[in-house]
């Protein structure tokens, strides 16, 4: 089979959809036209529809979407609404804060087990985890059926920490650490990297009149 | 003046040279070839010299880059290496890490004022700080000369806060709200969204075959 391929915009956007109809759901509205979501999301209707298209025909024509349908739907399509279970590698003060963060429970990404490789950090007690020696992530998630990791180790330990989730059977990877990472294909990583970002906010400081575009 | 233009991703590879480009320099080498740039971020050598043609000329065909001077000349364009003040509203778990993220200081970024509008947070210390009630963050951005700001309210602040923000002169934004924001032109805006990051790994492990384009 060939792979079918969606853009990286394209899924973002797709997130964003599943979050206006939330609300719209929320509100009791039964229906949304293409052109709402669009407003909503800073694009025409056409791209909205052609998002959508990727996975089957939604809607009527003429009469708009049926919200809860498609915001059950999407939710099925981003694979959201199903409980996910995450390993976080790094237990320094970033990774707590991760740890903590609602915003993920709330979208059914569930931390179920934090490592370490300091001696000092491991077997402290977070909420109702322990940090873990990093020697024990294989059997570990096993155990817990863990699918997702996140690495939050300092720059230099990131690459060996990936490959290390990659050899234990984790296929998805966020990557907080400021270092490109190489992984085998097949596995997915998205990267967050913070002084990046704002790196790329004092280019534009700096440069008054560029414009960067997405 | 016609506005130049960069895109995203050009960008973000000229961070990522510039971390190269470090590590280099720390090595002692004293020239780079833009393969070798290339092979560590993982892009071709027409491509790093592309990405670099847009500010200038570098280097002597054959002789490879200089190390130091790319590197001075980089942090120039990219426009760190100075200080820059930033402020951060919502005073929660989210943000209690970032202002502790060492990497944010090691690049020159700077929190040096936290603001929330819960009566309970304002007046608590953070380390030199104190947060201050986001009612005096027009006096605060002025006195402290801050020209970049963070938002990490929850979603239904999120609006709010980044429109008093560019209403007080702040022109760069950083938005970890899981919102949508609608800012005016002239304003650069960069979203961190960890839920929809995360979102990005689920769909692809519920679609196995599929690919996601950057």
């Amino acid at each position: 089979m060939t792979p079918r391929r969606i853009s990286d915009s394209a899924l973002r956007r797709l997130s964003h959809y599943l979050r206006f109809l939330e609300e719209f759901e929320a509100q009791g509205r039964d229906t949304v036209s293409s052109e709402e979501l669009a407003d909503r999301g800073g694009t025409t209707s056409a791209q909205v529809r052609k998002d959508l298209s990727h996975f089957g025909s939604f809607g009527k024509r003429g009469l708009g979407y049926p919200v809860p349908d498609l915001r059950a739907r999407l939710a099925r399509i981003l694979g959201v609404g199903r409980r996910w279970g995450v390993a976080l590698v790094g237990a320094g003060k970033l990774g707590a804060a991760l740890y903590a963060y609602d915003g993920f429970r709330r979208r059914g990404f569930h931390v179920v087990a934090v490592f370490d490789d300091d001696p000092r950090k491991i077997g402290r007690r977070w909420g109702q985890l322990e940090v873990e020696d990093v020697a024990r992530l294989g059997a570990t998630v096993h155990e817990k059926g863990i699918e997702i990791g996140i690495v939050v180790t300092p720059a230099d330990a990131a690459q060996e920490v990936a490959q290390a989730m990659v050899a234990v059977g984790i296929t998805a990877i966020l990557n907080f650490a400021p270092r490109k990472l190489v992984l085998p294909e097949g596995v997915t990583l998205r990267d967050v990297n913070l002084e990046i970002e704002l790196e790329a906010l004092c280019f534009a400081l700096t440069h008054e009149g560029w414009e960067v575009g997405r």
